[in-house]
């Protein structure tokens, strides 16, 4: 019988994984128009952990007991729509569970591009896509720019890295650990700070950007975002992606050089990735020539089986992961 | 002989009376292009404070000993300039002294409005320009749009509370007491939070605007740009001016409602008024409309005497001003 996911009770603070309970869906017989995939890839993204929460958020929270979504990517194994057809391969939005049966509507083919399937889970997916309009759109990043990218050896700041040096600025670019940071080098990124073995990100990042950054990817918030505000240029942007810092987190942040936004002239931008899904096409069409290029690397860090899931998920906010996190079906 | 006030000691936290001293300024013969200005107001605004650090700032910071500026208006007593002559009554930066020589390129007489001449150092000034800019530029206010506005009854706020009404906006302002906040709705303010009654700024701003916010011009920073976050509808624009609560403070922001950048994808913006000078025809042509219209109010509060300026300003930051802060000479 097919089996999902839900939430058994909303974490307080980090999650837990008693907070979570997998549960068996009776299978039923498809309606006209749906589709029945068998789910091959689950991603797990640490926005989800705001859906946890019973609060007002763009995406609406979880229900206690309910199947939880995410994204995936599937095999159609039975079909009621004659827009896809058994053996497709397709993202969705129903992941969490091994099986899913949806509207055919919310189910996309995965775009003709030489890569792996998973990767439209990852670099050719939400986290790539989050990258692409966050830099080039949101904080306008452009040749000659130094950029200071967060959490750079995760799914959507190894992207920002890649993306940044294929454009030509200069990356500085934050991780955890000496793996995590060597990755990022590897990516090309023009220097590394590793946040663990600095005393304070405020220093380094003056230390290795001494005229200033011009463009700060948050996916982090806290002394990342602290940091970029002690060094922004004139005009600087801020693309605010995520705070992973504070999703389990209860306590304010705290910001010594935010008033650096008004003698700076600091634009500050938050953003949601699916606000740009109608111009996907600008990033496809950029990303496959990167690709073509052999400008893009992409790591992964793979968990198996549908009983990992919440493990994968909650090691995301200890650092668990290089590049994006999945799970293998 | 003239006088001029010079900083003694850089303030620690608060300025204190012996952080500043009146010194003589021997008289000279003006050099040609000079010109002599007999001082008619001086200007106090809360941006000075930043400059009494020795930090690097978007205005370079006073040195020891030396005449601080400001604005002023004064009379034209000597002219070696074609442009100006004796009689001119002109505004400019050498402000903290009765007797000011400068070159006629940096002073300017005032523009031809039916208002007194000090009005050119509050609302037809640097501080009505920040409100005009600040509210329909930066933060891109438009009919119809909910504003909160902070320091409501200061010298920007009130005039930013008057221009939002004029142009159709529904508006909640926020000031430290009764009268003040009796000010600000008499200005036109369709709610007024009195923030040193209420407990809590984000409760009250929930209260007051229940379908959050379009617009947040930020005088101060603190709780109020944290109720701002919390209150801000989706794509809400801020204007980041000043934040006069952590200029003397050495204490970090801290901000519980932050993340909600990202969910209501909020545009936080900080600007330098005198970007826009090359506006300010935009600004003049503008208000001298309302003017006419009878639909600009100004409060001043002023101080008499060269001796008061220190005082004058030191006030500023415990809200001792309704309106411009003036120094009368």
């Amino acid at each position: 019988m097919p089996r999902a996911w839900t939430l058994a009770a909303r974490p307080q603070g980090a999650p837990k994984p008693t907070d979570f309970a997998l549960i068996d869906v009776p299978a039923h017989d498809l309606a006209p128009g749906e589709i029945r995939v068998r789910n091959l890839w689950l991603s797990v993204d640490p926005y989800m952990r705001g859906r946890m929460n019973d609060v007002k958020s763009y995406v609406p929270p979880f229900q206690l007991g309910e199947p939880m979504s995410g994204g995936a990517v599937g095999e159609v194994v039975e079909s009621r729509d004659p827009g896809l057809r058994e053996g497709d391969l397709v993202q969705h939005m129903s992941g969490w569970r091994d099986e899913a049966v949806l509207p055919a509507a919310e189910a996309h083919k995965l775009p003709d591009l030489p890569v792996e399937p998973q990767a439209f889970l990852g670099q050719f997916g939400m986290p790539g896509m989050t990258a692409y309009f966050g830099l080039l759109d949101v904080a306008a990043a452009k040749e000659g720019d130094v950029v200071f990218v967060s959490a750079a050896a995760g799914a959507v700041g190894s992207t920002v890295v890649q993306i940044a040096k294929a454009r030509g600025m200069t990356v500085i670019g934050s991780a955890g650990g000496a793996d995590k940071a060597a990755y990022v080098r590897e990516l090309g990124a023009d220097a590394v700070i590793d946040y663990k073995s600095v005393g304070s990100v405020v220093r380094a990042l003056a230390a290795e950007a001494p005229g200033g950054i011009d463009v700060y990817f948050d996916n982090v918030g806290g002394d990342h975002l602290d940091a970029a505000f002690a060094a922004a240029r004139s005009h600087a942007r801020f693309a605010i992606c995520g705070m992973i810092d504070i999703y389990n987190d209860v306590k304010p942040t705290e910001l010594r050089y935010l008033a650096r936004v008004i003698g700076a002239r600091i634009t500050v931008r938050g953003f949601i990735v699916s606000d740009y899904l109608p111009r996907a096409g600008e990033f496809y069409r950029d990303m496959a020539g990167w690709l073509a290029q052999g400008r893009l690397k992409r790591d992964e860090t793979v968990r198996e089986g549908l009983e990992a899931t919440p493990q994968a998920f909650m090691d995301l906010f200890t650092g668990g992961n290089t590049g994006k996190m999945l799970v293998k079906l």
